[in-house]
């Protein structure tokens, strides 16, 4: 599949709502939790009071980030995404102000899906309880490793799981809704007790009150990450690709939306309680807590409760949540690489990471991201509540800068004179949609700060500051380096050297070595010379005979080495012929054995590796490798290729 | 310092005595302890009983040691040491059982080493006490740094504590015995307390107990590590060097036997109880258990027990013993890289290691060594009781083979005809001692792997073994790689290619471009060309007008790049030009930054890098980088440059 054909490979409405919706969608399997947790601090009844309000307060802010983004899609079909909205309106510093918060946000992804994956499926197989932190860093390394081996994602692998998801989600829904109506639905596991407020919390002043419920509001805005994603995506769209994009969006707003709803709902009728794991023991059964407790997820006691006595259907909610989170982390293992690529072609990271096409470049980006998120599900024990306290900061972060970046975009399309009085109005719509978006999307920021800045956001924003200011600094060294090779117009840089010496390095007489030595005569230099270090007499001895009875047509020069090293004594030989003909260029040629396998690589060529990293200090000295290649090496140059992966998010395989 | 100076930098015996002796030495600090603790397990009247009659035994075996290394001294006065003398007299397989035991052995020295100087420093420093694995970590990483930077070992730095440890012991011994004979010793801290068998222990049998001597012996065996290190390092040593590294082994094994048997006679007077801490609360008073008993070494406590209420006194011990194990540690971080360097030399490890004076080479070992220590300190948490049970296996492997090649040495020394009478006579002495050596170095390894193969010394053993396995391995490896690059007579490597085709790659113009087109077209090839891939097409156009503007003189051949990646297309190419004209050789000229620091390397040259890397596997094709040296890169090609560890002990500074 070459580049000019891509339009073969667009994905319809259908396809394109499961390749971007698994982030979106999956996570309601936490959003729930996170609400009823957070309000169970002060008590069983009082979540139950409050869980709703919460809710709607959460289907709202979603309701305002789609309408938004709606506007995105249309006003950047490039797929620009938040990075390119907010560079090009708000400039470099915004942009690289949301580069940092996605960063870190797509490593949370992977934690926090991974963690609330392995959590949900212990509701199906309770053997995995106790095992959740080994559990859940297998599942990065097991996605790292396909995503190094470069897995293509397709549209058909993920419409399998998503809509599995989906049908799961609402058939759990219908059938709660139906057992309620005809008087039939069951409590849940922990809806037999309950729960007790936390001890500072059971007698609460108005102001403690506010604080937790929007507490309980950021962590229900949980729910809304990933809403972005397809607006990074239109150019993978069937045209017309903007409007299949809007509505795609739309239609997977409204599906979280219902699932969201249904299963606060549900959780309310059956009467679920969450405790905190940080502060367990307040489930209470006639006043004394149940011993040996163990929490599942709201769906897991939600399938428990409303698949009673029909397992299949247990497993099957079970199965479909903990794959949906595994390919939601999977998006972030796309996604890091893309943003990385982005981020280094405008200067702010190691330019290699912008080559497209070049598997390596993408593996040190995935072998980051997953080191980074096994170090957060390992220091927060595969705790989703925990490593929720620290998502959700960098996806407003990007949220507000990038709606605030629309505003400035409809502001600058008015000021132009040119545009009919229809499409007038339809941006001044736009834009205050946008401008809703922002101010809600700045609300819902400020609040996720003060809510739960000491409660772990606080890491969230210090790693972005600290990711700001690394890429600003690797800015300004490629912005230095770039001053510093500019050719000037003085001619200087054309001024050819006069001559050319060429030094073969000779340390016994192997094929390598006369290969380099059949080479450098090719080029027919004006001095050329075959050069070794004297280290050990003997073998020097050796050498020399051999050359002579092999009657080699080049003079073969001896170099003395009183510390027994190879380096040094080069680099000096070389400094003095530089200093008798400065005029001159040196060309070096050192003969290298190319072996199949990385490991036999460490057994050879190391001596070379490192003169020549010292040679290419010397001014006026040119280092050619003249390599054999070994038997085992045949075949072996496939080792570096293999596929990028974010292809079809981007409109590319 | 050259090495045609060496002779100034020679040993006189009174420098060479600490040189050498600091591992030897340092381990009376911790034989003591592991006899009373495995006799112990019996109880503290079985361990009163029967620790004399151990020790000696150690002092019989240390005996007949000293007396064979002085055997080997004078007949290896090269300083072979125990593979060298394993290599020549029982050949290469011999050797490298050695070497593999050795190097196992050097990692246990660090660790034990280490850990009991920590569990030494908490008699003075009871503060360390929980901290023991975190401070043993901090100082091997210390080591480490300091090693890695180059520290050069001189015989100055060695004598202060290793006399200042003798002294100290000295000072304990002649103490101890006029208190003892005025009958005013003082009870040791353990003295006043009882010390009950284990459970299993508490009705021995005849045939349990020989087997508990046994193992009591094994582990008081562990003195003997390091008295092999003179043999090693006779060229170090003033002329007649055999003779002063014969009487300086002499000095030494006697020191330590003096030293040893004070220690036991003291611990017997004060009554010295010590516990396994792996089955501990059998310390009583009165029948009960001493309540949060901390059980201090040996020395600390003859220390506490001979200088009480002079407080200097246990602090000058505590210090100076810990400070000659941490040496002791040291030592091993000198032995283990020029050991591998020896047998990199051979084949058996790779060759890189072997280049002497190239700091680099050895940091890889450092590093292993490092590595490894900290492992077993972790695993074992630095208690030298456990570690100790690996220990000792590799020292009596060592010394077999090595004693057993020593009869064959003289063997066939005495089978040639040319041997005096007296010669003779004195051979068969030598051979007499040797095998009295060998037999006895034998008898030793068996006992110790009967009583602790389950202990911890089969993991010791399956290290060898592994590392046998790995060196044969890479041998094989070179021999295969030596015949496949041998010259054969036909003369087909001299074939000339009949013509260069150059091609310089360019992505932009700036001066490294510049620099290396004009070096290209200072080598005046057959034909030269500059190549682009065409990545971005915006770019690509601005890069070919500005190429007409300057009026290059060379042709600017522009690639297609479909999947907008640089490696493949560039291979493409370069393989076309190979059909085209298979005769040709092709010169890839590739610009590099050269910068300073080598975290700005990673944001440089990785495409080049990478592109060399494949281009090395086509046949015909040479790469040539041409450096352009950054503003930041001067004067930092010294950050390679540094000295060599464990010169001093090899006669070379």
């Amino acid at each position: 599949m070459r580049s000019d054909r891509l339009g073969e490979t667009l994905l319809p409405k259908k396809l394109a709502l499961p390749v971007f919706a698994s982030d979106a969608l999956s996570s309601v399997a936490y959003a729930p939790d996170e609400i009823l947790i957070t309000l169970g601090a002060a008590g069983g009844s009082f979540a139950a009071l409050h869980s709703w309000q919460i809710t709607l307060g959460v289907v709202f802010v979603m309701a305002v980030v789609v309408a938004s983004y709606r506007q995105n899609v249309h006003a950047y079909p490039s797929g620009g995404g938040d990075y390119e909205v907010a560079t090009v309106n708000l400039g470099p510093k915004a942009g690289l102000t949301v580069g940092s918060a996605l960063l870190v946000d797509y490593t949370l992804t992977v934690a926090v899906s991974v963690s609330s994956g392995v959590q949900n499926a212990t509701a199906a197989l309770p053997i995995i309880q106790g095992h959740q932190v080994v559990i859940a860093v297998a599942l990065v390394i097991l996605l790292t490793a396909m995503n190094l081996r470069g897995v293509r994602e397709s549209g058909k692998v993920f419409a399998v799981p998503v809509y599995g998801f989906i049908f799961g989600i609402a058939m759990l829904a219908i059938v709660g809704f139906i057992r309620k109506s005809v008087g039939d639905l069951p409590l849940s596991a922990s809806g037999h007790y309950t729960l007790a407020p936390q001890d500072h919390l059971s007698d609460l002043g108005q102001l403690a009150m506010i604080f937790l419920l929007l507490r309980a509001f950021s962590s229900g805005c949980a729910a809304l990450t990933g809403v972005e994603a397809i607006s990074n995506g239109v150019p993978a769209f069937k045209k017309p690709k903007s409007k299949n994009a809007a509505t795609t969006l739309l239609l997977m707003g409204s599906i979280a939306v219902v699932m969201m709803v249904s299963i606060i709902t549900l959780a309310a009728w059956t009467k679920i309680h969450m405790q905190d794991p940080d502060a367990p023991g307040r489930l209470l059964l006639n006043g004394h807590p149940v011993p040996g407790y163990q929490e599942d997820t709201v769906l897991g006691q939600l399938a428990h409760a409303v698949f009673a006595g029909f397992t299949p259907g247990v497993v099957y909610v079970s199965i479909v949540t903990g794959v949906i989170l595994v390919l939601a982390a999977n998006t972030a293992f796309n996604g890091f690489p893309v943003l990385a690529s982005i981020l280094a072609r405008d200067g702010f990271l190691p330019r290699q990471l912008h080559t497209r096409g070049d598997r390596l470049a993408y593996s040190n980006g995935i072998l980051f991201l997953a080191g980074a998120a096994i170090f957060l599900i390992i220091m927060y024990d595969a705790q989703t509540t925990r490593l929720i306290q620290l998502y959700i900061v960098g996806v407003f972060v990007s949220f507000t800068t990038s709606q605030t970046g629309m505003i400035r975009h409809w502001n600058r399309l008015l000021g132009k004179g040119d545009v009919s009085l229809s499409e007038r109005r339809r941006m001044h719509r736009s834009r205050a949609i946008n401008a809703v978006g922002a101010v809600m999307a700045g609300v819902v920021l400020v609040v996720v700060l003060l809510t739960k800045f000491t409660h772990g956001a606080g890491y969230a924003v210090g790693a972005m500051v600290v990711l700001f200011v690394m890429m600003m600094a690797i800015q300004r060294h490629y912005d230095h380096v770039k001053e510093e090779l500019e050719v000037l117009d003085d001619g200087e840089e054309q001024l050819l050297p006069s001559r050319v010496h060429a030094i073969v390095l000779v340390s016994k007489i192997h094929k390598p070595t006369m290969r380099a030595l059949a080479y450098a005569r090719a080029t027919r230099p004006s001095v050329l010379e075959a050069l070794t270090v004297d280290v050990d007499p003997d073998e020097t001895k050796v050498l020399q005979s051999e050359w002579e009875r092999r009657d080699i047509p080049i003079t073969l020069k001896v170099v003395a080495s009183p510390y027994r090293e190879i380096t040094r004594p080069v680099l000096r030989y070389v400094k003095s012929v530089r200093r008798d003909s400065p005029r001159d260029v040196v060309m070096v040629y050192i003969p290298e054995y190319v072996v199949g396998k990385w490991y036999e690589q460490l057994l050879h060529n190391q001596s070379a590796l490192r003169l020549k990293s010292r040679l290419l200090f010397t001014p006026g000295v040119m280092v050619a490798s003249v390599p054999w290649q070994l038997r085992s090496s045949q075949g072996q140059e496939q080792r570096f290729d293999g596929p990028a992966p974010g292809s079809v998010r981007r409109g590319r395989r």
